[in-house]
């Protein structure tokens, strides 16, 4: 059994979007990062950093494994169940390079945007023009990239995609306002947005949310 | 052959130390940032992002490959010479989500905390303090893992342990200022970096320098 501890945010949404994919069977545990749960013990045993997502796999090769990082986890998952990544070869590191790109770019730079540019109270000026223009000029490359191929890696929708698509959803939602100028004209962006929304599997990953608890 | 396009900075070291490290025939090719040679067509054509590094490997299975993102170039070479990455099992994943935790938020943190607190000539106290609290919560991640286990990944020496030194250099040189607090008394650092800092493949990935031109 697969057991993701996870929450309804951009890195919390892209395993169960892979999983849905993958159609494989799986248990949600949902981690309320507003009440500070990720800091309670239990969830420290499998994820040292102290963040969303992790997995516990009590299917694994050698016994339980737990892993941690949600770039590691969609690679787990696409390399065990052979799908969404190739398993060598060109087609492989395309995927690779991008997957890599949302996790050291794209996912922390679009964070401090939200942070300095919609959810602090105090204005930083220096912080908020430094990010919208990251973020922006982040924007030109995923457009240009999305121009020349159907998808990220090529002519094969992969983990990049996956691991893109959350935080592209939360820079048209969330940070849509800020980032007005920056998507404007990104028509390549918002083709491989409309084509990947309207996949089932993207849809339920998407959706996931905690259980309502009566009282 | 290997041709690395790289800076002198902490992700433009990294696989310098990985290619010593495995004995492997390179060549590098500055690409001097302060001169915003990133910015040039040839350069674009390997690296979608702009960003060093980028790796042209002339001799892949498939024809020449270029990849970019430091973490996708560790991950390749170490997966096609089998050294400091296991191929499969437990080993290999909890590398994987280390070298990920780099990626994601080691790098990333550290970077944004050198801009706001050492180069900006403007002083933003939300971003400085932000970015400070972070890098502290940071290195105890770091200093924990690293008190439980010899190696971020546990008994052996990877490709996670190479991508974070690097930035434990900058963290201890450029920024050590504004990390005093935070890096006295972490001694599992300080042990895994004295024993890093000794292995000649890391002291000649960490020495890269662009040849000197005359004039």
């Amino acid at each position: 059994m697969l057991v993701l501890h996870t929450w309804t945010t951009p890195n919390g949404k892209k395993v169960p979007i892979l999983m849905e994919e993958l159609g494989l069977a799986y248990e949600l545990h949902f981690v309320d990062i507003s009440k500070d749960e990720q800091f309670e013990p239990s969830f420290l045993a499998i994820s040292p950093n102290n963040k969303i997502p992790a997995l516990v796999d009590h299917g694994a090769a050698g016994g339980p494994l737990s892993i941690f990082e949600s770039g590691a986890i969609l690679e787990y998952l696409a390399d065990k169940h052979h799908g969404f990544l190739a398993a060598s070869g060109h087609a492989r590191w395309k995927a690779m390079e991008w997957l890599y790109w949302q996790v050291g770019s794209l996912g922390p730079m679009l964070g401090q945007l939200g942070f300095f540019a919609v959810r602090a109270k105090e204005k930083a000026p220096l912080a908020i023009d430094r990010f919208t223009e990251e973020a922006a000029r982040l924007l030109g490359v995923l457009d240009r990239r999305l121009s020349e191929a159907r998808y990220l890696a090529g002519d094969d929708y992969t983990i990049a995609d996956i691991a893109c698509y959350p935080w592209m959803v939360g820079a048209t939602t969330m940070m849509k306002d800020v980032l007005a100028d920056a998507l404007a004209g990104k028509d390549s962006i918002a083709r491989w947005m409309d084509e990947l929304g309207a996949r089932p599997a993207v849809q339920r990953g998407m959706a996931i949310k905690p259980p309502v608890v009566a009282g």
